[in-house]
């Protein structure tokens, strides 16, 4: 890949969401706040394992918050960040695309 | 996955481009017609075959042209459709993010 290449802005959000089911999982939270399991129905053929390392590398980007409320059995939210929110506008592109094109 | 969420725009767009390597491939025929070779050399750590997969998947979409010249070896070049230039509004707003945020 070319120094302008992997330096430029589209590179480096596609390291923060470029993985399999991060835009999906991003996709599903702009809904709202989302439980793990609401979120692994939601993406049939994700495992869980899968869906908890997705969800933990998004926490580490400042993408989601996680919230565990201490109750049997654990209940765990995720909620979008003021940094996840501010994907809207390249979601909105999307939606437009998919919309015109498909 | 709601109906409403199933039907829209986003989801519809993630069909197409939501596997792994797709955006990356589509961001490196932005920047013009590429050869098998020069996209694996890129898209460090992809294999031929995912790669000979995701090409021919975008192609059966439309969003890109292969073209093959028959010289020894073989010649093979890939070059976005203006379907596949129609995707250059949701980049725009990927590479904004990506320089404001990372």
């Amino acid at each position: 890949m070319s120094e302008n290449h992997a330096h430029c802005g589209v590179t480096k959000t596609l390291k923060v969401i470029g993985s399999k089911w991060t835009l999906h999982v991003l996709h599903l939270l702009f809904d709202g706040t989302k439980r793990f399991g609401e979120l692994q129905r939601a993406l049939k053929g994700i495992s869980p394992k899968t869906l908890s390392v997705r969800l933990r590398e998004l926490e580490h980007q400042g993408l989601l918050k996680k919230k565990v409320y201490p109750v049997v059995p654990l209940r765990v939210e995720y909620t979008l960040t003021s940094k996840g929110k501010s994907l809207k506008g390249m979601f909105k592109k999307m939606g437009e695309w998919g919309e015109k094109t498909n």
